[in-house]
């Protein structure tokens, strides 16, 4: 099955570049509300679902033995463009747990954030693994670990009982079977575990609503949504898509992006799930997509529907200001409503 | 028409992403040699087309007017990644010109390249427009009015002489018309026409062969290929995909890659012109279609067939250095030979 053409990257009046996806949104109770493309193709949410893997922290009750605080449980879900104020939470939650930097597995990167990354180099310092996009979440899990009594040394391997007890996690809130011979090892080392979209969206529609949530986790879930909502800066930073978004809609829409052309989302109020592809793997496809889906489903103001349209239709810019193209939803996914 | 699938990008044993393109390779009398994909949709060449951008410069008897040297010759031709070498060379081009910074049109951006980028930060500087990636183009358009006794202001303009000047070579190298109403604005702010790939094959084949072209086009044309060859350095940078290959292959390959999945190439000794896109815009996807179609056309040695398929199917590593997925060519692009 050949996924359509969902968004449309303009120069002039003609397509430069064209962006084919698949796309589903479920309800709580698995019904289907809008499927595009195949869906049946396994995807590896990658950090998509980094809000899932955070569920095990805070349902533990290891969140407030720690005392873990409202950015905290954020920079846990996020994939950070690595500016002070994101290394800073980093450290601090490590320092929760009586940890250091030196317990993080997740690999050393200059921050993704270009400001942050250039005004690292301006600081004459190198990029330690607090920088890493994933420090939070790594954090989280060392936390969790700590907090259990366990050691956290081997944490991102899938039999130490962090990833034993992320796994569960996920399987238990998608439903879906998340087996190793299904997955790969993301870019933070830790395994990523090849999914169908309508699973994804399940679970993003359970994490939205908490219907079907075993033990606590409808308060865990809602604590988490709480947090990134008050602290969208903490799960992305400047200028970026989902702190942008959620700073314009609060806890109207919980989206996260994964690598490789990836989002998930929850639309509590609507007890939906949502879970896209870009085939490519593009984030700007990716972006559009999503955006396109709170255009497409959620009840916005004049206001907030303008800003997230700027987000679905990005204007491009060159070097010298001149508007040179613009990306363009296709009436597939823009339709609807 | 739906292009084929010719990358995939695999994550462990799954395929993560796919690219899909399109691709015509022709010889100097215009016949097709291979032909995959929709080939009649119109792209925008970008930056693939600026050696034939160079060849007025180079035709004109102006490049030896100011004695442009090799190097400067292969940056007129560069997507360059703003390294101390490609700034220093931009200067030296339009000092000989009379001209300095200031005469740019190009725009203002940070280098390209990560470590130029870092490096520049560090020094605790900004860019000029001599670090942006086209600022040899632009130095080369600044000499060629200024060699003709016209002002150089406002040679970005697809009215200005320079401008009218680069369209008729193109169009005489092609074959293609290039009209405004099919054209967009480049990230440098000149203008960018849309054609179809087996026109810019046919050009390149041209520009390779030296054959059915009028004027000193032969020559002009050879000495751009041998500047380049010589200094592939200048063309892109420090681990650019241009760079590397010609700096293994010199004159057997002249490839040259543009914005938004666009890659153009000669191969001489076949007497093929290349011309290639990635339907997403996406570079790994194209460099890896390039790097496939020097494998099944080239007659390489053992090492150089080496190092081009670790080009065309590279292996990923993340952060801690672990072996997570690689780029793999489709056997509608490998295959052939």
């Amino acid at each position: 099955m050949d996924n359509p053409f969902l968004v449309e990257v303009m120069r002039g009046n003609l397509v430069e570049s064209r962006h084919r996806g698949s796309i589903s949104v479920v309800d709580a109770e698995g019904a289907t509300v809008l499927s595009i493309g195949d869906v049946d193709r396994r995807v590896f949410p990658r950090s998509a679902v980094k809000a899932l893997q955070a569920m095990p922290l805070v349902e533990s009750g290891i969140a407030d033995k720690y005392g873990l605080t409202d950015e905290e449980i954020a920079l846990a879900c996020a994939s950070h463009s690595g500016e002070p104020e994101h290394v800073a939470v980093a450290q601090a939650m490590l320092a929760k747990a009586g940890q250091d930097v030196g317990c993080l597995e997740c690999g050393v990167h200059w921050p993704m954030g270009e400001s942050a990354n250039r005004a690292l180099a301006a600081s004459g310092k190198t990029p330690s693994a607090l920088h890493n996009n994933c420090s939070g979440k790594h954090a989280g899990f060392i936390c969790l670990a700590c907090g259990q009594g366990q050691s956290p040394k081997g944490y991102v391997g899938a039999d130490h009982p962090v990833q034993r007890m992320v796994r569960e996690t996920l399987e238990e809130i998608t439903g879906a079977c998340h087996s190793i011979d299904k997955s790969g090892i993301d870019g933070c080392s830790i395994p990523t575990y090849a999914v169908k979209l309508p699973s994804l969206a399940f679970g993003f529609a359970r994490f939205g609503t908490g219907i079907g949530l075993p033990g606590d986790g409808k308060a865990a879930a809602a604590r988490i949504r709480k947090a990134v909502a008050r602290h969208p800066f903490m799960v992305a930073g400047t200028g970026r898509f989902d702190t942008n978004l959620m700073g314009y809609l609060g806890e109207r829409a919980f989206v996260k992006v994964g690598a490789e052309g990836v989002y998930c989302a929850s639309f509590p109020e609507l007890g939906y799930g949502v879970a896209l592809k870009a085939d490519d793997g593009n984030a700007r496809a990716a972006e559009a997509m999503m955006a396109g889906l709170v255009l497409r489903f959620l009840d916005l103001s004049h206001d907030e529907r303008k800003a997230v349209e700027a987000l679905a239709q990005p204007v491009f810019k060159n070097w010298n200001g001149i508007e040179v193209g613009q990306i363009r939803l296709t009436p597939e996914i823009a339709g609807g409503a």
